[in-house]
């Protein structure tokens, strides 16, 4: 029987007494307040300000797990141009280079001011910094043009006039992308989406939304909240992410594991290609087998075919029951053993299975001077959801569950949320991570897809590289303070962190290529749900076979001739 | 408060007594039991002798809603060739005939006499039949050549060779399809996948299944079954239909609603190009964000772009508890209210909605001689099946719901199913129907999607221009006997039958094209799950505009220059 030790005085404890599960706390919601209490919805926005200083890059190129909240609580540090900090990349020369004709064209074209923040024909470096950085703060173009339109023709022929012309284009979406894929590199055109921002449509019977590519991730699930269903797709930077971008880069995210990819329920897109031609494929039938899925391409084609421009996607129920618990484990055997039964018994209204190792809850406890769920010392913890119909019946699953798992002894403590601000406070404990890691310093950050039996031995190969290597240790000798792992168990999907005091190429050496290898000798993804972007262009070779690499540029060459959409970047 | 009919005995009927509902009926199912319980699994498998006598196509262009157990109890009628039966499509005379040498090449190729029917240098007329005809027994082509390769690299180098002598080609799994896709129009060359049939790989913690094209989709639910889990595809071919033709032809069935579509549960794929080309993306990842989703251009694509040789799929959590109810409904509007419902209170366990009209169930007891579940005559009937992890709970929620459709007259008369011989004749009587709309001569039969609200107007419209055109009627002198219409609710795919005496071009051009027209007015779709393949392709403009077909057009032409793949079809 495993030993109960304190729990968070504001969460009920999980006991055991006779191997019989006691005192599991559930949480009731309304329908209505069940939207806004499933997770808490953090609100990232980009303050453009804070971009302006000039430095190295904070972070590694492979991007965070999710965006955190705010910045850190550290100096602002500068951001160098992309193009300085990648002196290899060479600004494409086919592209013309803008002229006040080009500007005078588009000015006319979008009839406003507000639609094109014109950095040719006057100064407004400012006001441009805020498309050209990303929010990492890692890269920065040169854009000198953004254009904001606000009909799916405008864009057309936005585009159209720019492959005519062979002038580059970026487009950009809420900008939180974690791969440098959102932001010129040179003096790409910014094309922003912000301006369509409007819900076309809902049927409540189906629950299908039809909207612009602009809407706010967040504004889309509270649309769908208001009628009682669930955008199928939450992260992090739901309060500033855009739809449009999520489907363009296949964003993952928290509810994979319940609802599918976003190849299953985008059921209909509306997209311009680069010759202005409008894919007008905004189906918003469940089932429609009348010709190829071209839709499916730009679904995490990352802007490289096409601007998507408008989505239609099935939203699922919302469940009026959530419940939350935090359990912690000896081994990563125990932690797949949890998995295997939380799969079995919870099966239908299991909605998140999520992993943290001991090292990362330490983490994320020191930066945030916060006080985890359990205490004592646990190698690892699991937080697992389940979203269902009946909370009577949820309840009774869970503590079923529970029981089982602490009576064969495979959890060895835990608790279950018992309100809002409970679930809240347990599921910051797993998406609190990704900010604690840039807390100290910097941190390189791979997002991988692993076999689940062998996803956690890369992070404990890692650590020994790093102990055997001399770059690890506790003082301010070593760069490197801690090798941690979390991510969404449920997925196979690893956030591999390396965490540090200061930026130094040895250790980015003695990561990459070796991640990589190590991930394509298990037949792994590089890029689990980030994408390639900038950062991980070179790497495609360790996820993709020569073959699909050449049958992709194809599709790219099909499409974008001139390749003037997203240049420098994907594959 | 609605009042109660007699019930079939051998079923427990649903009585409402003071708006509580009583005696609502379970069945408990073992795990192992689920497997071959949670349907009926028909084994339908072609019957090539029968198709070797000569007549009139028995059906329409359009297919059946789910292929028949087997052939109606009515004389063999012969089959024409299609050639003739079409005098419009010619052969393309870019093909190359066969000679003696190709054969030699190809028997030197699969190494195995069992490996090909060789009808050039011998007779092998009825040995092909099998391949050149169709199940539904209105298409034939005059394929003097069957290969059966036995592994990719077989069907790689059979493709390459093909297509540097432009000889063309017909795909072909298990030849269920219902749109003539599956069979040669002229001399294609048939390959068959029959002999690629193994299962490559079952991960039990992920549920991820590898396997050959080849394989039966019943063997694969069995072995998905042995490990706990269930195929995401279930339909009334089973038996025969393969899993690469499946895939190929974007299969719907009867587990979409739950489970979605193939788009989103395919992870990876293994594909043949008509240049012999492997497209090695047979992923087992459920995340993998790096680069172009190509294999989504397969799905559905029906082997005119390549021919899928592998497929890797997500194989979710078999249900240990599975309830069947079925009840009758005054009108449309009701069966509405009642899905709503079903979504809301069953939400997570709901696993099918099927609804069936009055004639659509008289049709099937008078086809069958059998007795419908539920005495006295409903305008409408549905079907809910309900699939979760919890007996009690799966049935407390059912009966709930029960107890509120009735309590509210949503719903005025209904049964569940107590064991699982009751579950399978309440399947029976919406998965009859489409074998007994072919009972009394022929049928004409429409695969739609329709936004639900509007979804069963067409029904009502197609009966009144049959009323008023004086082709309907209840004596031998009226070709049309009756419209019935059912389908997946879940879905909004309507499947509407023109239930005839004989075949009657008179029939036929009342129907079509404006059957087409109506679905294009309300923005439907012309195939919701059958596909194009010859029936369909001249009506694809009515569910897709010009600019799609053209985009459509441009990556057949791609990937298959030569146009050796599946000619004559699709688009």
């Amino acid at each position: 029987m495993p030993a109960i030790h304190r729990a968070l005085p504001a969460l009920r404890r999980i006991r055991i007494a006779n191997a019989t599960f006691q005192q599991a706390s559930r949480i009731r919601l309304q329908p209505s307040a069940a939207a806004a209490a499933s997770r808490p919805a953090y609100q990232l926005r980009y303050q453009h300000a804070e971009a302006q200083t000039e430095a190295e890059p904070t972070t590694s190129a492979s991007g965070a797990d999710h965006a955190p909240q705010e910045q850190p609580d550290r100096p602002q540090q500068k951001i160098k141009f992309t193009a300085d900090s990648y002196p290899s990349l060479k600004r494409d020369s086919r592209f013309k280079e803008l002229t006040e004709d080009d500007v005078k064209y588009f000015k006319e074209l979008l009839g406003s001011e507000s639609a094109v923040i014109d950095g040719v024909t006057k100064d407004a470096f400012e006001e441009l910094d805020a498309f050209n950085a990303d929010w990492m703060r890692k890269y920065r173009g040169q854009c000198r043009l953004v254009l904001k339109p606000e009909s799916t023709e405008q864009v057309s022929k936005i585009l159209k006039y720019c492959n005519d012309n062979m002038l580059a284009v970026n487009p950009q979406g809420g900008n939180t992308g974690l791969v440098g894929g959102s932001v010129p590199v040179f003096d790409e055109i910014v094309v922003n989406l912000a301006r369509m921002n409007n819900v076309r449509s809902f049927d409540e019977v189906s629950g299908i939304l039809v909207a612009d590519a602009g809407v706010i991730l967040q504004q889309a699930d509270d649309h769908a909240a208001q009628h009682g269903h669930i955008f199928p797709l939450d992260l992090g930077a739901k309060g500033s992410c855009q739809i449009g971008g999520n489907v363009a880069t296949n964003a993952g995210g928290l509810r994979l594991l319940r609802y599918g990819s976003l190849h299953g329920n985008v059921l209909g897109l509306e997209a311009v290609l680069p010759d202005g031609t409008i894919v007008d494929d905004l189906s918003t039938l469940r089932k429609n087998n009348t010709g190829y899925d071209l839709k499916q391409l730009f679904i995490g084609g990352e802007g490289t075919i096409g601007i998507v421009t408008a989505i239609s996607i099935l939203c699922p129920q919302r469940s009026p029951a959530v419940n939350v618990a935090y359990f912690g484990l000896e081994s990563y055997e125990k932690v797949q053993q949890a998995f295997r039964e939380a799969k079995k018994q919870l099966s239908e209204i299991l909605s998140a299975f999520e992993m943290m190792d001991g090292q990362a809850q330490k983490l994320y406890a020191k930066a945030n001077g916060a006080r985890l769920p359990l205490e004592g010392e646990h190698p690892f913890y699991c937080l697992i959801e389940t979203s269902g119909s009946n909370t009577d019946h949820d309840s009774e699953k869970l503590n079923t569950f529970l029981e089982h798992v602490m009576g064969e002894e495979i959890v060895s403590d835990g608790v279950v949320a018992q309100d809002e601000s409970q679930l809240q406070s347990l599921w910051a404990c797993r998406e609190g991570i990704s900010e604690s890691s840039q807390h100290f310093g910097g941190v390189y950050k791979y997002d991988l897809s692993i076999p689940l039996p062998q996803l956690y031995s890369l992070v404990e190969e890692a650590r020994s590289r790093f102990e055997s290597n001399g770059l690890m240790g506790d003082s301010d000798d070593f760069p490197v303070m801690d090798v941690i792992g979390y991510g969404h168990m449920g997925d196979s999907n690893l956030h591999l962190n390396v965490v540090c005091r200061r930026y130094d190429k040895e250790v980015e050496k003695a990561v990459e290529p070796w991640v990589y290898e190590w991930v394509a000798e298990r037949k792994g993804s590089i890029s689990a749900e980030h994408g390639l972007g900038l950062a991980k262009k070179p790497f495609i070779g360790y996820s993709r076979s020569e073959t699909m690499v050449k049958l992709m540029r194809q599709v790219k060459e099909l499409y974008d001739p001139n390749g003037i959409m997203n240049p420098y970047k994907y594959i």
